[in-house]
């Protein structure tokens, strides 16, 4: 009896295995090393050109002459090796990877540590190291170490103001950002079925911030739902009776606004002993909060209302920007004051496009608030989209209102 | 006999004259100027912070910490001061002044050289640099010497694919970059009265690419309609018989699409002379192109089809950005595979969102193609948004088509 990635994997837990990869992605800062790497190795030619793809979203548009240059010699690599490339504008990799590029049951391997973001899909998805992918590239395969699984079991639904986000931040928190180091988180429980793929995606999202190697879904209703709006399809599978390292049961009802503080992931309180610190900027996106369903939401709390501090939204693609165009939800959102940014990963690294002064203060959607990551000096709070929204209206740290 | 300058500043041509300014604005990156030299000057208190404007424009949003820091510095000096200040993501100066700010007769100084383009509204409006800019804040005036004028007579309809941007780059093909230099251009003629309130913008914009400082229109039927949308009034003033420096006729009909080449404003070819040239980037947008009117014409080309190299639009203002999500030419532009920024100057002065590389090339609708300006060893290309949404579409610098 086998836990999910030991039966993508084929192997116990604890064993060495060679796979075949499914897909390998790198994007605009990891593409640069990886393509570097290969040109060390002697790699000229690339047996499965269509299995890998060029993701730009770290930085774009170009920040500098440097950024553009990097970014040109890449679109040529990609071009003269036949990789498929989403150039600068199309989305943050772990969002267009999701948009119908993979399916349950993969292994899928990306030069990026979000990369388990796409277990929601119930692939094995997992982040590489940029030298690493170079390998992968020269030869199609790569070793894992199958993971040990901790199980976490989800009772119920998500009700007030609490969305996936807060659900995230409460199991970082009680597992601790090394709390499931090499191991991998599977959601399971009768609580799973409720969340929405988008969601997943946040949840599985933020399972590196706890050191595992990926966190995955089992493929569901809900997974054949958003694969079918790709044309694709999946059958289900539920959980066996597998031997867990640990299970962690979390009852969403009890799933409050949460806030991660300065300067760890796992250093979590309750909005509302935060409410009225002070803020600089709002900033709502990335691979964990950027989807159509997080703008969604956003706009809803903010529609008809002004942002009384310095908010940024930066769609996770391209199709959820044209999404929220056509709904009214980007109309709301530019009318309540906001800056739209071109869909990518936008100032979450710090490398451009709103990063934070000396001293600044920013609650922020994503999943990181390492110090000085957006900017020297700055301090990032990690929030959900709902809390963000309260918050970006109140100019201070606020709770959401039920919605 | 007197020049519309003349007439505003109440003095002939060639005359030193003291004069109080209506409006007196800065950007984000003079504005952190013309406050040290306040500093270094002493001054401590404005006499008229109510006609006084911070506007962040340049780099939105900031682009690293000690961008983000200045600007949250001169934010917090403009709330003590008790200046207006249009925060980042409002819009680029010159058009959030043209949107219901500057009325006909006005004096206006803005610390960027661009500050021309507010003559279309028939102010008298000019560029000084940041520290003449710390003199005129504290001082709430400051001495011009009136201009010569030279008149631009416009003749005919534009027709055709040709727009007011194709008839700017003709006027400074024909002056040369110094060939107004400390004079006027006003533009006259029974072709004036046919050219839009957006035309008039992108025509004055590039008064200063002669050397000139300031183009200016007499406010007429298109000025009134405009100011209307903002719930102002205007009275017509009509050409009197003066005495003009000299006449440029021009006769619309005669317009062509053209192209100003690397890297002089005033080396201008007709864009089917350059039909085929390499692109790799395409921008739409700054003071001079940001325009409602500008984003339409683009989207009408590019509906329903996408565009073969990477290009970015970049709306003018906020009003824009929202008047084009409600109107669909948003949809339009992001559905056509466009990168859309918040609204500012865009990568217009290579400071960010969209640097060019080494040897890259860019075909944009700005005011300026100086070597490295948009980027080192990059190449700039200027001309009208339908030229550039042909060799958008082309990937390669292409006729437009008649629209």
């Amino acid at each position: 009896m086998s836990t999910l990635s030991e039966r993508i994997l084929g192997a116990p837990a604890g064993r060495y295995v060679d796979r075949e990869v499914d897909v390998a992605f790198a994007h605009d800062g990891t593409g640069v090393l990886t393509r570097e790497a290969l040109r060390e190795m002697g790699v000229e030619s690339l047996p499965h050109p269509d299995r890998l793809r060029l993701i730009f979203d770290h930085i774009v548009p170009a920040n500098t002459g440097t950024t553009a240059t990097l970014q040109a010699e890449l679109r040529e690599y990609a071009r003269v090796s036949g990789i498929a490339l989403s150039d600068a504008g199309g989305g943050i990799c772990h969002q267009v990877m999701s948009e119908g590029l993979v399916r349950p049951g993969m292994v899928v391997v990306g030069a990026d540590s979000h990369t388990c973001t796409l277990g929601a899909l119930g692939a094995f998805a997992t982040g590489v190291g940029a030298t690493d992918m170079a390998a992968i590239w020269a030869s199609g395969a790569t070793w894992f170490r199958v993971p040990e699984t901790i199980a976490v079991n989800l009772a119920g639904r998500l009700d007030g103001a609490a969305e996936a986000k807060d659900l995230a931040l409460a199991y970082v928190a009680e597992l601790g950002m090394e709390g499931a180091t090499y191991q991998a988180l599977e959601f399971v429980g009768d609580g799973a079925a409720g969340i929405s793929m988008s969601g997943r995606l946040t949840l599985c999202n933020m399972a590196v911030e706890t050191g595992a190697k990926t966190g995955i879904f089992y493929p569901d209703e809900v997974t054949a739902r958003h694969l079918g709006e790709y044309g694709l399809t999946a059958s289900p599978l539920t959980p066996e009776d597998c031997c867990y390292e640990r299970t962690l049961d979390l009852d969403l009802a009890d799933v409050v606004p949460l806030v991660a503080v300065p300067h760890r992931v796992d250093t979590v309180r309750e909005a509302e002993a935060l409410a009225g610190t002070h803020l600089d900027q709002v900033f709502v996106g990335t691979c964990t909060n950027g989807r159509y369903e997080d703008l969604e939401r956003f706009a809803r709390i903010v529609r008809g209302k002004k942002v009384a501090v310095r908010t940024l939204v930066v769609p996770a693609s391209r199709p959820v920007l044209a999404r929220a165009i056509a709904t009214g939800v980007l109309a709301d959102i530019v009318e309540a004051g906001c800056m739209v940014a071109p869909p990518g990963c936008g100032p979450c690294l710090g490398a451009h496009a709103g990063v934070l002064g000396e001293g600044e203060v920013c609650l922020s959607t994503a999943n990181r608030n390492f110090k000085n990551r957006m900017g020297v000096g700055g301090e990032i709070y990690l929030s959900s989209v709902a809390t963000a929204a309260a918050s970006a209206l109140a100019g201070v740290i606020a709770v959401p209102e039920v919605v």
